[in-house]
């Protein structure tokens, strides 16, 4: 609120006559007073000279106008903010960790600059297809014959027959007509939900709460009006679509498998519900591609209603083993989107190894040797699931090949994760922005190339990291049941879908 | 503006007696009669039934209340854009080539689903880095070391020895003391100008309106307030800044060489005068790095004044010959960057290919055989420019390796650009968005793999494109001196500067 008094004077006069005006009247201002009543006995001592004097903290009113002519201090402000991050241990320092791709060594990777060898528990390279021999040999073979660039953007001589192929195959996976590839995944969900939500005229979206940073701000830079509804929760995305404008175009927006707590959405209904309202779904199944379905198409193969996916977006980088992300849908829309959207357009292509590499990761997992893959990744992290209950250590309920150990606080997950590195396994402690405060976790993600006795070492060496850094556990779950609300732990029925293959493999 | 009679009326009335209150009103409006009137003779017919009636084209004011419940049809407005783009000839179809790396096929490519074989004229792999050996070498080495991917974000086991490596030789090369890589250099820049924008407290920024799109996204989406003074003009961003407010943080954003006229601006003046303003300079030098200076850190350095640039931005995909993009800095606002760009944190780091790729070309670009290459480079430059000249063909003046031929018209650019492919040149037609209509182009880029009879050839392959399709020549410039505005043609001291080796080489 600025002030009534010096509100109805003229604001030149104010400028020049502020400081007598403050010793004239400033007894009077309830908020002036406070100030002179803390400058103690020696009230005969100019205000104004004395260093922390009131004038420091003079009213907005008295200050807006006086004009600060020293240029700004970039480095202070930077200081700040890291400082800032520092403080809520927030502030990132990443591991080095050189995954080692030979047979033998992975998934070991050499850490830190004394290149220890540890074992990989979190890395996205699912199922080791990064180092499959198959895919190697296409990268190598692209690089040998057509360089390690593309040399331009799409449009510019950054278009191959290899690109097209891609495209093609991601197409065929998906069962669309058309799929499109982007930088990443990341640049494929903000462009394509930034143009979409930007062209289609009045569109309204619907965006899950527990959606990934990419999809957000594709959302934030489309401007189209945004509604959030609560995390796989359908009845929710129902009662707002219900109070939907008729006869707009609108975008459901969603993941299937949950990147940090390794949740899978109702699929089909949420999908049915959007179209029950005339929107268009738009999933994402960036931790699902390569890992569920009879090809590796994701949680829509697996459940068998790809055809409810309007538009699904998925990553080269992950399941696939190396970079670079996607859209598939229809050939109108994808062609529409690779028209406009300049994260698209404006850009260099991805280059040869890239693209060999992932269209020989796609053609592997789509075959019986990624069916038997997936059936060993998700025997292994059963085995995990399973050693970690027996261990008496906590683990948040999963449906997925996704296992997160819940460890509160920031400065503590990243504690355990240091004990567990000194013991040769590396874990990436979970914090702020990737999750939220409070929501600190570790992020297990064992693959078919793990053993049950890396498994039985990394329980162990958990158990003692959470004994090093005086975490109590062992109260959480105890005979299949919560200590804590007696609720039943039902971590033996969690996944009971195709996966039956024995450990010993 | 709306109708002021039915504006009088009750908006439930209107919606329920609109048909009557047309029908016995609608001649006596200046608007509605019109539509009465090109009815025709036949005045017994109800209009409301007719086909294309009047109905279709009521005013706003009478159509906003009617509901629509027919869902949305978004086939057909994706159908309406795909028309809309190839109405303006701005539909673009990929042209399929895939560039050969072998030695002695470099630079022709396969062209098409004949693969045919052509020369490439518009790549930006400037320097033919994609498929030098020492590049492909290290590509291939981290593949069979480390796998084709990453397998995670540069926080989740994406982060290793050789990631921190680039960026080490990244910021030694443009002497700073930092810098972060990025998917692509699009992501580089819309992710730190957008951050930066959104977090300077009160930011201003300056872009120069020949920005790339990479820039503008990233200015649009941090929301700062945004002044764009005129294309590589100082004296219009030193009236801009005069401007300002004092004591606010400010960026000046602009490019070195601007990717399609080939204008190098004006840095050292730019720079100082926005650092008089105490602003920050973002120096785009996406087509300069690898390509100009002792180094190959691009303008700032061949101009001795890299220590005017604050943040630098620049690319591995074009002279560097692989894929990404980076920023080099301060160390406070590099690390400010990473700790806070979604667009950094969110995505697959780079893979291992890519890393050590970019890490031999930096390195190759920096020594002896990068200035051989750079030598080269621009005498082949020089060498099309004046082939170009003495043929009589139009060119736009410029001072760098980019050499743009004018051809108005989206139409007639692609049909010069298909004579020449059929000639076996393949050179891409630049037209919206890249360019504004109007400004339509052919780009060529030789390099030093291209040689003089290859120049010879094209030169003579576009002479015999412009009589194919009728484009009138020769009027442009004659004996130096341009026929339009009897300018003389600066063309043999457009650039004097260190490259000065024979042609014979």
């Amino acid at each position: 609120m600025p002030c009534p008094f010096l509100g109805s004077l003229n604001q030149a006069f104010v400028r020049n006559y502020g400081a007598a005006l403050m010793k004239q009247y400033g007894n009077y201002c309830p908020i002036i007073s406070r100030g002179f009543r803390s400058l103690g006995q020696d009230e005969t001592k100019c205000p104004f000279i004395q260093e922390n004097s009131i004038v420091s903290e003079a009213p907005r009113e008295m200050t807006e106008d006086i004009v600060d002519r020293s240029p700004y201090q970039y480095d202070k402000f930077f200081h700040d903010q890291i400082n800032a991050k520092k403080k809520d241990y927030s502030y990132r320092v990443f591991r080095k960790v050189s995954r080692l791709a030979a047979e033998g060594a992975y998934p070991k990777a050499l850490e830190g600059s004394a290149n220890n060898r540890v074992t990989v528990w979190c890395a996205n390279d699912y199922l080791g297809t990064s180092r499959h021999p198959a895919v190697q040999d296409a990268a190598v073979s692209a690089i040998k014959a057509y360089g390690t660039g593309a040399g331009g953007t799409r449009n510019i001589a950054g278009n191959s027959q290899m690109t097209e192929q891609l495209e093609a195959e991601i197409a065929k996976l998906h069962k669309k007509p058309a799929a499109l590839i982007f930088s990443s995944c990341y640049v494929a969900n903000d462009a394509t939900l930034s143009t979409l939500g930007k062209l289609l005229p009045g569109c309204h979206i619907y965006s899950d709460a527990g959606n990934h940073a990419s999809m957000i701000q594709g959302i934030r830079h489309s401007q189209a009006p945004k509604h959030i509804f609560r995390h796989n929760d359908p009845n929710h995305l129902r009662e707002m679509l219900e109070a939907s404008p008729i006869g707009v175009p609108k975008l459901v927006v969603f993941e299937t498998v949950h990147s940090m707590s390794g949740a899978i959405c109702p699929l089909e209904e949420m999908c049915a519900i959007a179209h029950e309202y005339g929107a268009l779904t738009f999933v994402d199944e960036v931790h699902a591609v390569g890992l569920y379905g009879k090809h590796g198409a994701g949680i829509g193969e697996e459940r068998g209603i790809e055809h409810m996916i309007d538009i699904v977006s998925g990553t080269l980088g992950k399941a696939f083993g190396n970079v670079g992300g996607y859209i598939a849908g229809s050939s109108l829309l994808v062609d529409t989107v690779r028209s406009l959207a300049p994260g698209f357009i404006f850009t260099t292509a991805l280059p040869p190894p890239v693209l060999a590499g992932s269209l020989a990761s796609i053609r592997l997992l789509a075959s019986e040797e990624g069916r038997t893959l997936r059936a060993k990744h998700q025997a292994m992290v059963r085995y995990l699931k399973l050693s970690l209950l027996v261990a008496g250590l906590p683990q948040l309920p999963s449906v997925s090949h996704i296992v997160p150990v819940p460890i509160k606080g920031a400065d503590k997950v990243a504690l355990v994760a240091e004990s567990l590195m000194k013991r040769g396994h590396y874990v990436q402690a979970i914090n702020y922005p990737t999750v939220a405060r409070g929501e600190e976790r570790l992020r297990f993600a064992p693959g078919p190339h793990h053993t049950p006795e890396m498994i039985d070492q990394l329980v162990t060496a958990l158990t003692e990291a959470f004994h090093e850094n005086n975490i109590s556990f062992n109260q959480f779950i105890k005979n299949g049941a919560c200590r804590e609300c007696s609720m039943e732990y039902k971590f033996d029925v969690m996944y009971e879908e195709p996966y039956k293959l024995p450990l010993a493999a």
